[in-house]
């Protein structure tokens, strides 16, 4: 029983925000409500829907249709997802069919860690494109303008470069906001002096990509300079640390050592990076949480993007995506990381 | 123990997307990683936390943090959010601290269901700014000119009428697309004859507020203006009858009693509405799946958007949100509902 919309999409070619997917040895039943069959049945005209898959409409409700088809395939043992069904929809499933319910935890996931030829391709394609868009924020940032008018560029120029969608807010942080990981674009309009982040990414064909690049407006402090050149340096020795078999928390300590050494240890607030794929953040995390056992495999694709937050000062983030490989990684947003200068 | 990202907002002013509230009759305690601990000091300056909230930081990850909390609190029954909380989840925080871990339901969302004068005060500003934007439909869709374009139009009218963000991604669905009632723009150009479903919103302050509107490029054929029509009666009907003590299921049956007795019964294929506040979808649903006991109540804010789909036709949807109140609605939006003819 899958029920992550992500997860359904993975194993079928079906995107939507609702639906079931049950599969058995003999059948694979998608069951979907009113709003979706319309878009699976053109998804299979298209060749887009998974052959093997049989769309089973929802008359009533999903909890109604689910169990019919969980009768028809005489299940006693379902397991579903633990990590994406909440206590109360388990509760619910248990109650109007009681058979044993298992919840093994990621039953998908561990699929979607290693990318495919397709789904390479399409990160390389992503990946380009959006080092395109990073190409024309030298148009975009400038004194006098906020934060949420160059917001607002950037994200007509992914959707101009193609991307079906922003792969999240669009980030940027001019001056004491920079100091935020995850700030929003407000109206402060940017000024001499400050230290820009501007962090934004795209969806393509599903597959969701995510880069980090610098400005300065006119000339910065040397403090704020050094955050860059620090951040900039991590990042590097992250970068030359990926390989297949590496541990992905010694890419995280990489990028630590080089921060710590000139005392932006505790200004380096989050992880190194993240897996990508049809979410933007998944599997492998490069943080100091990961096990020892988390380790890297050539297919994997992730982002690399140490940071360093200093309130009263600014904040620096560079981040780039890379393919995994044997040997150690394919740059998939080859372009200047530069601290653009406006 | 409050985990919603939503909920936590809702009670404490923080808005954030990590974080753990966590409740004892002595102190309400907020647990936040690195990236939010200066969010929540400046929300904590300009006056907008809480004041009774203790923000406490994570040091390594936030089972410890929360393990710490609650064993401070000497807590021997913790309830936490069963519709919320996943199954791997609860597992794994009742192996981190074996206490009676209850998973009671809605804990919050009660609360948030009747919206008082300060919300209702920002869903009047926001209905407003939505019919502004609206207004200018006109100027945005136009023969030749593809979903995609108009989208980016509507986005950049809502960012322009001061909402920080869309409340979801705005559709914009023509010609044959708009018998799909979650269509995505694509990059069909918009032809005579088409029936366009312009469904987009905003989040102002927080709170979520929904609209849609009609267009027909050119002249649109007889079954289609049919269509329209239906729509806009079954919409009509369903606000005549909403009023505090009315079921809200009622409401969607005056809405689909028009719709059926044009023999559009079978086309209308979602619900006549659903609530709004912090989250685009909340409480109550107008639908035929509410139960005989789920009530209309004065404070309520919700949409009353009744559509039509058929293939071949096209599809239109008109969406209106309203406040209910002990004598009937006060419309949050008002405006013109014709159908745009550009």
């Amino acid at each position: 029983m899958i029920s992550s919309a992500t997860n359904i999409a993975y194993l079928t070619g079906f995107y939507g925000s609702a639906g079931l997917l049950l599969q058995s040895p003999d059948e694979d039943v998608l069951i979907l409500d009113g709003r979706y069959t319309t878009v699976a049945a053109e998804a299979r005209e298209r060749g887009a829907l998974a052959r093997q898959v049989r769309v089973a409409p929802v008359d009533s409700t999903y909890d109604a249709a689910m169990t019919a088809v969980l009768a028809g395939f005489g299940a006693r043992r379902i397991a579903c997802e633990a990590e994406h069904v909440t206590v109360s929809t388990l509760r619910r499933w248990q109650a109007a069919l009681p058979s044993d319910w298992q919840g093994p935890g990621d039953l998908v996931e561990p699929l979607r860690l290693i990318k495919d030829a397709t789904e390479i391709a399409v990160f390389r394609r992503a990946g380009r494109a959006l080092v395109g868009v990073a190409g024309r924020l030298g148009e975009w940032v400038a004194a006098g303008r906020t934060e949420r008018e160059v917001a607002a560029d950037i994200n007509r120029g992914l959707e101009r470069a193609g991307f079906s969608r922003p792969a999240f807010d669009t980030i940027v942080a001019g001056g004491p906001h920079s100091a935020h990981p995850h700030a929003r674009p407000g109206d402060r309009r940017l000024a001499a002096g400050d230290l820009v982040v501007l962090d934004f990414g795209g969806v393509l064909e599903g597959y969701c990509v995510d880069l980090t690049r610098m400005a300065a407006v006119g000339r910065v402090g040397d403090q704020a300079q050094g955050l860059y050149r620090a951040v900039r340096e991590a990042q590097q020795a992250a970068l030359d640390v990926i390989c297949a078999g590496v541990a992905a928390g010694a890419v995280d300590t990489a990028a630590r050592q080089v921060l710590d050494a000139q005392g932006l240890g505790a200004a380096f607030v989050h992880g190194t990076g993240h897996g990508l794929g049809l979410e933007v953040h998944e599997a492998p995390r490069l943080s100091r949480l990961a096990g020892p056992e988390e380790r890297l495999l050539a297919g994997m694709v992730c982002t690399v993007e140490p940071g360093a937050y200093v309130p009263g000062i600014g904040g620096a983030r560079l981040e780039d995506d890379v393919l995994v490989t044997d040997t150690g990684i394919d740059l998939l947003t080859p372009g200047p990381r530069d601290l653009l200068t406006v």
